[in-house]
């Protein structure tokens, strides 16, 4: 049985993907990264006109419990999801293609709350429904097509944030607070919501802090943007970026595949969640250095800038924290062999690889 | 309970959709018709630069049966569907983003047979895999959403087919055969492959021309790209078309009903698919007529023309027949009220409503 990388290989070797890039071509970005990008025919060097595409499935039983999410929080989050590969890649998002498969029993009014969360993340992030498709299933199968448009500089210079940037020498960013997501998730999965044994959590405002970002991620479009270089002097602040939706451990190890380099990080930069102390001292393993490493879904952007602009980068943007994390070395041969290409420096001072343990859909198939 | 087109309706209603188009806006054509059509921002006017695009979900038990069709069927079949809309806009296929939910066992040999099939699409389509989602899920949910160009005549106007250009006095053409795609589901469904009671059909020569419109359909890009008047001196042939996907009955009351006209259609007319005696005599229910009315996935075009146009069209269009079907007619209050804007004139000559019967996912739900 294939694993997901395995997968998505097999699929990209089976399938016509990005020939030779011609000059005047129309694809200016394949497969591989958050986003793929395509231009207006015969526009080369066209100041404006790319598009920036993705498409994600939100899989019921796989991304989301009927029994534990709300239905608005259900299509909050599936436009959400998918909008975040757009902010990865700087891009201002646009519209969306909807499609919806359902339960019979699922198309009243559980799709009007499911729409009225899509509806607000829709007006949220200024996109619009341009198309889709409904059928029948017996699983809700939601998939979401989002596009945007990408963003150019003060010299009408468009730029995109590829995961295939990075080089030595660039330091280590992310947005935020890492593993947050995941400890709502854990929150939610081990029942601590005083229903089952184990440390209770009141309902109330804390319970709402903890779950907040499980429920309605932020997504990272500001700063996305911002990143990308919009509207500035030259070119864009990252030379790579991607969304933290995977877990850090797999989403840095993207960005050092794409970019052919290694990474350092250091485990107390990190900015991880906070863990209430009742919930460390159960072992429910809710260890806050575990959950910003491999927990998934908090939708941060993860990042790279040269070391000339790392030192006038600001401490927050548009609201959001950045955070200086490691810095990216040159890929080993040894590391590429194990394909452990990040590095994790502990609060001794030691290094260990850090294996990508962050979110595989077909890892520990039965 | 809602039906398909209640559910569309409650999604249109409840999410942003298209504002008023405004000049040098970047959405040239919203939900509605078989595909949207995006252009590159501050290109009004632009003589290319315009994207056509459209989603499609394909899903196990719905649309296709793990039991009874081959992999690399299914996986053929998946983009040519979607890619028919496309065909119906008179666009240029030219990617395709893929979202794969599968079980775990589906992963190998199944998957590889599935790509084996796509892949021969995608090559015969002219198309290019750009992006796309793999997730483990406990049903196969495939959906693909495709992408085109638009086509230019030879002064560089672009042109797009809608299903809302259709006027009075314009006479309705179809090509190829109808209902044959229904006929070999039919064949598949009832079992008359040997297996069971009734007629039997020698699998061979006989046995696959009945189940390839169904197994493996045959879409009209071509036709399309020649009906939207690529490289034609002035306007597009058709003033309006769509992609018979849900059946004759279903198909052209869109077309109606995106147009404000009614549409009145010859039985006699119709280019039904011939029905073997056998299968004619055993109570299966496979009049020819009715599969051409209400039979889906032939994904041929249905498309309107103006009469000075019909006058000099060809019998057929790079080996695809083209066939007369019936006249546009103005489109009362009465027949609007009742829903039923397409009439059916049987071979006595009496005119009776033809009720869109055709494919509605939801339709007869327990």
């Amino acid at each position: 049985l294939r694993n997901e990388t395995e997968i998505i290989e097999r699929i990209w070797q089976a399938l016509p993907t990005r020939p030779r890039k011609k000059s005047g071509d129309w694809l200016q970005l394949g497969v591989g990264d958050d986003a793929a990008v395509i231009r207006a025919a015969n526009r080369d060097g066209a100041a404006d006109g790319d598009w920036v595409l993705s498409t994600d499935a939100f899989l019921e039983r796989v991304h989301f419990l009927t029994e534990v999410h709300s239905p608005a929080d259900i299509g909050y989050k599936a436009l959400a999801r998918a909008t975040s590969d757009l902010a990865a890649m700087g891009a201002v998002p646009k519209f969306f293609l909807l499609s919806m498969a359902l339960p019979p029993d699922r198309t009243g009014a559980w799709l009007d709350g499911f729409l009225k969360g899509m509806s607000q993340a829709a007006r949220e992030f200024g996109m619009m429904l341009i198309g889709g498709d409904t059928s029948r299933f017996r699983s809700a199968a939601i998939n979401v097509t989002v596009g945007g448009q990408a963003v150019s500089d003060k010299g009408g210079r468009v730029h995109i944030l590829t995961r295939s940037g990075a080089r030595p020498g660039d330091l280590i960013y992310v947005s935020g607070t890492l593993g947050a997501a995941q400890l709502g998730l854990e929150v939610i999965l081990h029942g601590l919501d005083g229903k089952a044994r184990g440390p209770k959590i009141p309902r109330g405002g804390t319970w709402k802090r903890l779950l907040q970002p499980h429920l309605r991620p932020r997504i990272q479009i500001a700063l996305g943007r911002w990143l990308a270089g919009e509207n500035a002097p030259r070119r864009p602040i990252a030379t790579a970026a991607i969304d933290s939706s995977d877990g850090l451990s797999t989403d840095l190890n993207h960005i050092c595949q794409a970019s052919g380099v290694g990474a350092r990080i250091w485990a107390s930069k990190i900015p991880a969640v906070r863990v209430p102390q009742g919930l460390r001292r159960r072992g429910f393993g809710l260890d806050p250095l575990q959950l910003a490493l491999h927990g998934g879904e908090d939708y941060q952007l993860l990042f790279t800038v040269p070391p000339a602009t790392s030192r006038g980068l600001p401490k927050q943007i548009r609201g959001v924290r950045l955070t200086q994390i490691g810095e990216i070395v040159r890929f080993s041969a040894r590391s590429k062999k194990n394909a452990f290409c990040v590095e994790l420096v502990g609060d001794e001072g030691g290094a260990r690889p850090l294996q990508a343990r962050g979110w595989d859909s077909f890892a520990n198939q039965a």
